[in-house]
């Protein structure tokens, strides 16, 4: 079940929450600006956002998970170098352009590193650059340069929403969550995912705490947390070059209950990895799957993911259509072609609480039938409709709830459990991804 | 590059085509019916076309391949029995419901086959059934049974087109391809794929030859060219829970070329696999991708279905719009996840025999850009375009032409090579799959 069951009524209203949320743990500021520029590559201006966070003293405690894509963009090559140094003072993260197997990339993302360490008065192994963006472009090294001065001007502590607005492309709402854990705080913003912009797409997630926990107790926490939020969500099953997931203390405040400290960052990370998939590119209905009693934690995960990554069942999803078939066949095509030797026959499954298959059968009947409908009706985020010229695009710019549709599959075979979290697919995703060429 | 190149101009001119490659081989009759029946699960009637291929002598020699899915529908397990018996006389193939999962769905299979039987007075372990339509509803076994003896008295040899047209639902024309080996014919017929209605996929393949070629033969011949050809393609990455490939043989026609027949063999399975992908569920563009000097066929395999799966890559193909980065991400998400000691140093990647990709970077201007906008357009079906309420439909019942978007991946790591077909994700696939509830 959901931690939380929020609804918003309007943009206002959920700004409001996010505003709640969003206090900086002590030790940090953020700062953004935002230019014009010309790609080498590309006929016309674009708009850029430099988004940069500082810690007021360099940290030793800081953790990176980064995407396991084989074409990782250029921030991602400098920020694996960069776990192996001795302290971590700013991140500075631009939109727009992702920087991957652009000529020149590493140079590039060095460069800005070295003069926004210049201007903070570091070193510049000590800041950590990330990029998203089209791919295949090449940074503006020059325009960004020119702004970093701004960014650094408009650095505050208080709020970290400029933050998450900054890094924020065409995600339709900033997304924050936090927790209060002792006399600290963690604090998590993320951009994505699915397509950010209609050219890649990519995840960034920061984290931030002012609770003092070692770096190698941190990245320990980080990789269990990502483990089980971020590495179990899939919007359409593309990897980005550039998914980052960044956590830095700042050691403010002493932490006394590690536990305690796992919980909350678990929570952090489940409810943005929440968020980042009821903000996809197009999704209209979050579809939540668990899957329970299963022989081992990695088949449960492979089958959540086979659930949520089925084009054919996501359809149905969008069309509040309770299509039991496809579900199971999604189930069975995983099963087949991954797993051959696995006990299927006592599974049961269902749907808002619905059995629908159980004993190696389909369990339905008209009644049933209105019940699913009402359940997948239940969990739509917005009507869907097309402009006039046959472009859809979400009239909302807030999460008005977080309902989700329900998908339990027990196999009774074991005891591993995983909740599993994706989207519906629909005309808006279609649309953002191919309806936009310029 | 493709055997053909054909170009059609109208229904009749595609039928036209059809009707001088549908002769039958010697030695089959086909025969069709169509029936209205009240499903037990659904609040109104629907219909159901039952297509009966029958030989004029049960034959030892033939051979069939079915769905990997670990959910098979009841015919596929009847039809895995089959090849076990000494003879075939007879294939009985309804469509509207798959007959997957459903209870009592075995008896059901093995009852029609009895009654088919009966009829042609084989023994009810020669006859083959297939079924194709909704998963999880039940066959309605009485008005089949009923509508048999329609389907009997209609079989007539000369023309496979009939049971072309009797197999397919929601495909927007029928499959037919041939070829002449010696004195002798393989003539195949496809339904598929994709989803064939609005609530299931289903891939169907009958291939029937005159040439006496004997069962072991040919099922090792048949086993190559579905590796080759249906098993290198992907509508939507679903996975069918009835598909299946059948080849019979007559054996009216001594085979004096076994190489000769394996030839025409393939040709006809590569050909009906590219129809399936060219009329699968809102294709607007096939997608033709050659991975060349791989370090194993199983790389070059995985790598093709990798592109023509990834969603946004697809939804940039639908758009005309050459992203390349999408490309490059759909290579390095497969290779990150399940091959990461790939050597992809030497990659080069070209879309309409434009390089794009060299040297570990992307290799783009704006002249490069208009070619490659160029390139998708000459290879779109159709254009794009809602009806007045939202909903997308092809406006075509034929294949306009039959080029493709040409992708070519080279490793330069290795001699394994292989070709793998893809559609576009489109709004019509969107609007089949999610807009049509009943």
């Amino acid at each position: 079940m959901p931690s939380t069951a929020l609804t918003f009524s309007s943009r206002a209203d959920h700004r409001a929450w996010l505003a709640s949320q969003a206090a900086l743990p002590r030790g940090f500021r953020v700062g953004t600006t935002r230019f014009d520029f010309m790609p080498k590559e590309a006929p016309k201006p674009a708009k850029m956002t430099l988004t940069l966070i500082a810690l007021d003293t360099p940290t030793a405690d800081f953790a990176a998970m980064f995407t396991k894509n084989a074409f990782p963009g250029a921030p991602v090559i400098v920020g694996r170098q960069r776990l192996g140094e001795p302290v971590l003072g700013a991140i500075i993260i631009n939109n727009k352009i992702s920087n991957v197997c652009a000529p020149g990339g590493v140079e590039a993302s060095e460069k800005i590193c070295a003069e926004t360490a210049r201007l903070l008065g570091l070193p510049a192994t000590a800041v950590l650059p990330s990029s998203t963006g089209v791919i295949g472009w090449g940074l503006p090294v020059d325009s960004i340069v020119t702004g970093l001065p701004a960014a650094v001007a408009s650095l505050a502590a208080g709020s970290v929403l400029p933050a998450a607005e900054g890094i924020v492309t065409t995600d339709l709402y900033p997304k924050v969550r936090s927790v209060a854990v002792g006399a600290g705080r963690i604090v998590g913003i993320a951009k994505g995912a699915g397509m950010i912009e209609p050219n890649m797409a990519t995840m960034l997630v920061y984290i931030l705490t002012d609770l003092a926990v070692p770096r190698e107790t941190l990245r320990a926490l980080l990789t269990k947390a990502v483990n089980s939020s971020f590495n179990r969500i899939s919007i359409d099953s593309d990897t980005s070059t550039s998914d980052t997931v960044a956590l830095v203390s700042s050691s403010a405040v002493p932490c006394d209950d590690l536990a305690a400290f796992e919980a909350g960052l678990a929570l952090v990370c489940r409810d943005l990895a929440e968020d980042v998939v009821r903000n996809g590119e197009g999704v209209r209905h979050v579809i939540r799957v668990q899957v329970k009693n299963a022989a081992t934690l990695s088949l449960a995960c492979a089958l959540g993911k086979a659930i949520v990554n089925a084009p054919l069942f996501k359809c149905a999803v969008a069309g509040n259509d309770p299509n039991v078939g496809r579900l199971i066949q999604a189930i069975g095509k995983h099963v087949g072609a991954h797993a051959p030797d696995t006990d299927l026959s006592k599974l049961r499954a269902s749907i808002g609480g619905i059995e629908i298959f159980a004993n190696r059968a389909f369990r339905l009947n008209p009644e049933k039938e209105n019940a699913l409908v009402a359940h997948l009706k239940g969990a739509e985020l917005y009507p869907s409709k097309p402009s006039a010229d046959g472009v859809f695009a979400p009239p909302v710019d807030y999460p008005p709830h977080e309902r989700c549709v329900e998908i339990e599959v027990d196999l009774d075979s074991g005891h591993a459990a995983a909740t599993v979290f994706g989207g519906d697919l629909t005309h808006e995703y279609v649309s953002e991804n191919a309806d936009y060429r310029s």
